[in-house]
């Protein structure tokens, strides 16, 4: 469909999310050219979104290409790194014209709210599928990776956990979206303000995709470490716990996945500061544990006392 | 598949294609980071494969996974661009080893061959697809656009055209790969060497991917000029002549596609010396026209008179 691909891309990818100072050449050539802001390092993530898997047919394109610009941007807020553009390699079944005018619109109001353009691309026949390569800019040094962690150090995470998991009970228990559990399915928010935030002071960092109980999992692992989680700690949203209660809330927190928080340690001499930096600047942050020395991940209940996983929430899925 | 994702990525993907002294952090955290070379510009380019559209269904793993690379290295070359990285999404029905096997080593020779390390990916379910974003280095103010040709420009083309198109036929015929000419379908060779050395000679460049007829086009529109293609000039291999005859041999350097060979232009002033640079370090280029004023593309016969798209190939496809 090479003619077809053409005019396709003029009418609804090129110019998309507006320039920016570091996008040199943009849709439309062999390659997009970027100028790298000096001193910094470049970070590069790629997800992809395929229907029947991650999505199912008939939603909502603008809201289905605003989640998956989302997503991989919580993956370059997770560096502390700040967006300098986006490419998209979109498979559809065919050039269906209104279906493409709702997703590139809501790709555009996305790309524009996170200054991250659209910087290139390529459409190809096929089952519908997106995937989305962010590429961001961080100050070189200053990347969170999972692998900076020392024992002793606090465990935080942004905002709540647990609500993207109400939201999918709520779709398959009534077809309803869920009001606003369903605005933080679709629209995760990117913590890149935070991200960039914490380049001063978190030690590890990542964010929440496959749920909290496992994604901790790999801070302890890359870092040599284990991970102690008091699951009365987790932050929950009101919505959520008045729609499934506060047991269901807890399970879904740690292992519903999709929340896109950031999930972030820092040392207890850094972590008062840390918490009055996140809070000016309008960020909640929640303290949820602690690293410690061994292997694995340990939730614990109020008083301490080691919970299974099962009794914390893995035997529910 | 979250768990068993990541014994794959570990088992099949992690540390593909070796280091390189610009990547600081590869597969297996929420980004990879690279530190671009100093005084450089970023190149960055995707293209996806789609099984039953690019490809069908049993071909060789390692093949397809090394020409989805290439095809990808080859928009870097057009750009003249040196290899940083680049990332994969793979979309897989199953997790099936012997493929997974078979693909990641054939995409290991050529990554490590062209210098290009995997730094990050996907791996999700769905119907089979490759999806790679390739990154590239290119000096500021160096790099190769479609747009920079002015009239008078010489038009070259490195290599020869029309083989890949041969090899289809060959396939389409017998169910063979055609010999020499499936070697050219399957591994085309990424015209990088000669990029990098075009930088200081060619105004403009792009590759050879929808077939030369449409593709000097590009080159056309951008540059605001026309472009005169003498077809009797084509560069055509010896295999492809011996096998269709030279007028299907013309017909397909027209209009084939999947060349992924080099078409630029060079100031007549500048066209001996680059000849003679190229020559030297083994690059087989050869002058197929020039651009003028006007627009579109006009081929011409050995005689200079114009030749209609039909007659010049078109109204066989």
């Amino acid at each position: 469909m090479a003619i077809r691909e053409f005019a396709l891309i003029r009418r609804y990818f090129a110019g998309l999310g507006g320039g920016s100072d570091h996008l040199v050449l943009g849709v439309g050539d062999d390659c997009a050219l970027i100028d790298p802001p000096p001193g910094c390092r470049l970070a590069v993530t790629v997800d992809t979104l395929v229907e029947g898997i991650h999505f199912q047919p008939g939603c909502e394109p603008g809201a289905l290409a605003g989640r998956a610009l989302r997503l991989n941007l919580s993956d370059l807020a997770a560096m502390g790194a700040d967006p300098l553009g986006f490419l998209l390699a979109l498979t559809l079944p065919a050039a269906d014209e209104a279906w493409l005018d709702a997703f590139s619109r809501g790709l555009a109001a996305d790309a524009e709210r996170f200054a991250c353009p659209l910087v290139g691309g390529d459409t190809t026949r096929g089952p519908l599928a997106i995937t989305i390569t962010a590429m961001g800019a961080v100050p070189r040094g200053q990347a969170l990776t999972r692998s900076g962690a020392s024992a002793g150090d606090y465990l935080y995470v942004t905002g709540t956990l647990g609500d993207s998991r109400g939201a999918l009970a709520a779709l398959a228990a009534d077809g309803s979206g869920g009001g606003e559990l369903a605005e933080r399915f679709w629209r995760p928010e990117p913590r890149l303000a935070a991200g960039r935030l914490l380049r001063e002071f978190a030690s590890a960092a990542l964010d929440v995709s496959d749920g909290l109980a496992q994604d901790v999992g790999h801070i302890a692992v890359a870092s040599g470490l284990a991970c102690r989680v008091e699951v009365a700690s987790l932050p929950l949203s009101a919505a959520l716990v008045a729609a499934y209660g506060i047991d269901t809330a807890r399970q879904w927190a740690l292992t519903g996945g999709e929340d896109f928080e950031l999930c972030f340690t820092v040392p207890p001499s850094r972590a008062g500061a840390m918490e009055q930096v996140l809070a000016a600047h309008g960020h909640r942050v929640t303290r949820i544990g602690a690293m410690v020395d061994g292997q694995g991940v340990v939730c614990v209940d109020e008083q301490g006392a080691a919970l299974t996983l099962e009794r914390a929430g893995y035997a529910h899925f």
